[in-house]
């Protein structure tokens, strides 16, 4: 593979600004970049528009094959060679790979959402973790939602922890970070349900209807929703706890919660939902 | 609170079993222990009936009220206070509740299981990770299954990772571990149908009556059910994959399944499934 250089010392600034985006919020925030890593993961990030800044490659750890499906869309004066040392020193958690991007950050707003004409969209307020949050976009592609909404994140969009055990999807997902005030307006202005996921006052999630244009909201892991969100909702929906534990993982929630969604729009049981509903 | 006794070496022959308990399967076998972290899940672990062996605890940490939870049942001759510096170093992953339980194994029977009219049951087939198998032990206390099987399991039940994703609900759900054709074996003497979650020859989950004797089973995240439990089965069965990404987490999976079950039996929709299946 052709690259700009090979970088053979760990104190090289290139690497030092990798780290630093790595670890730091604020870094990402100054420098607008953020970081990528396995071959997977960089693809969907490339067929997702974003645009790759630097690549950094370890050719001993690195598939040659995956290697040249990266170079066909990359200009080699943005990619570096590093040796498996430094591979080691620059991999999050033990990555197995060999490849590293860094990509220029990209911020979709609410407007330039393309909604499908019943959309469907999950809306997250203030997620704490952000490996929970990377689950949830991970099952937000499989059931094929419009759009992730993470209101007052507590997390960036690029967070290692995130896009790792996203898996991508927080490519592949239109993913808008912004207000909880912005968030329902828009919903309003759309004319989409909002649902909460909620106990008080609320029905069982599978006898609510999600065939029309609909909001999923879930709260935080510890203290739920916000009484913002609670007053605007159209629906408080809730899953049933059979069990001595009383609790379920959030993106596990969410999961269940966008899938009954999915089950609903299959058009199985039309008849059905009229006659309940 | 009483104890046996202050243990203030972390050289201590007790303290050096409960880390070797922690870090190998071989020893947790050899000894008949396991290692229970926090309050929570030692409290459901001694409501299970399970007899703890040695509670170690360290005051600086621990709860009061919580310690005196746990001694109302506990002779004090099980119990060593140690200090702060050596609860560091043995408590699992940054344990912060300051109580570590030895605990004695039980291993539970498929003879052992008190099945429900119409049993739900989760059957995981080699499931290689023990924190994707402690969600789903966690969702399976909240759907409210009958029991999770773990056929030719690649990790023991008193995994501490297992434990702790489980928040405890590894004590809650009856829990066995057997091989695939004890399994099978059991589900056909009992006229429970066996659905499997595969895509080859499969239907949607939602259009597949789960109201009857069910067991959901799942293989591995890598490369799926053997063919053992595919000639076995009743059915397939698969979730809609309706992103790029192809791929839902393990226990996510499970969940969803583990739900629609609960839905279809909750009575809403007799009417539908009988017309349809």
């Amino acid at each position: 593979m052709e690259t700009k250089g090979i970088i053979s010392s760990a104190q090289n600034p290139k690497l030092k600004l990798l780290l630093q985006l790595q670890q730091k919020s604020s870094e990402r925030r100054k420098h607008g970049l953020f970081v990528v890593e396995g071959l997977r993961e960089i693809l969907h990030c490339l067929s997702a528009g974003y645009e790759i800044d630097s690549l950094f490659y370890c050719p001993q750890i690195a598939d040659n094959g995956a290697l040249k499906q990266i170079q066909c869309v990359l200009p080699s004066n943005r990619c570096y060679e590093i040796n498996s040392d430094i591979y080691q020193k620059v991999a999050y958690r033990g990555g197995t790979e060999g490849v590293i991007a860094e990509v220029r950050t990209r911020n979709l707003k609410l407007k330039d959402l393309k909604l499908s004409p019943s959309p469907l969209i999950m809306v997250l307020e203030s997620v704490e973790k952000p490996g929970n949050l990377g689950a949830i976009l991970r099952s937000a592609d499989a059931s094929g939602v419009d759009a992730v909404i993470v209101c007052d994140p507590l997390t960036d969009l690029f967070n290692p922890n995130l896009i790792r055990s996203s898996i991508g999807a927080v490519f592949t997902v239109p993913t808008v970070a912004c207000s909880s005030s912005e968030c329902i307006g828009f919903m309003k202005e759309h004319g989409i349900q909002i649902l909460t996921a909620q106990l008080q006052d609320s029905s069982l999630y599978y006898a609510t209807d999600m065939r029309r244009p609909t909001a999923i909201i879930m709260g935080t892991e510890a203290t739920g929703l916000t009484q913002q969100w609670r007053d605007a909702a159209d629906a408080h929906i809730r899953i049933p706890m059979l069990g001595r534990l009383d609790s379920l993982n959030v993106s596990v929630s969410a999961a269940i919660l966008m899938y009954e969604a999915v089950r609903q729009r299959s058009g199985l049981d039309q008849k059905r939902m009229e006659r309940l509903i």
